[in-house]
């Protein structure tokens, strides 16, 4: 990954192309079901939930929770690995700390160059 | 603001209420002109720019640029301030600092408790 996708939005005015990625991984977490299964997923302690754990933690559909992870690996967001007769699903931190990043104001000068 | 805005996503499962507050968010700034907005009004020298700045930055109409603005503002993500005949906008940092620190994952630790 390229160090620009660190770059903060406050600290020079965004490209076209570049707020257009932005926008597209900000659209697939800028829902609420598909927040939480982001966070079901990374705040285990392994990292890792299989499939049969996130389709019972939602009054939705298993079909609606299939759709959610799809945008959510279609964006980059997560990753899934099949063991078994299970697949398993993880956050790909790197996609979260591009987004993060970005919308970090300059102050808090935590993001990498 | 009270310091739970700032916990990570990736720290314990997120809870309904605060999945549909952030979703709502993240859904103001998941759109490419508004992420350029925010970033040419945050990068600017004094942190503040002239609508009369913004709405020629732009290939989109005067009412076009208003009303992503309003979206905005509404999220709580600028501030407007009326000075003579103009209006200036404001970046909130702590509503960047909100949506910027629920997304960073667990091991950049640089964000606050």
């Amino acid at each position: 990954m390229d160090g620009s996708c660190y770059s903060p939005l406050v600290r020079e005015p965004l490209g076209e192309e570049r707020a257009r990625q932005l926008a597209g991984t900000l659209k697939a977490v800028a829902e609420p079901v598909r927040l939480r299964l982001l966070s079901l997923i990374a705040s285990r302690a392994d990292g890792e939930a299989c499939v049969c754990e996130l389709t019972g933690a939602f009054e939705v559909s298993d079909a609606t929770i299939s759709h959610h992870l799809k945008v959510l690996r279609e964006a980059g967001l997560i990753e899934r690995e099949r063991r078994g007769t299970w697949l398993y699903y993880r956050v790909r931190p790197e996609a979260l700390r591009t987004i993060a990043g970005a919308l970090m104001p300059a102050e808090d000068g935590a993001v990498p160059a």
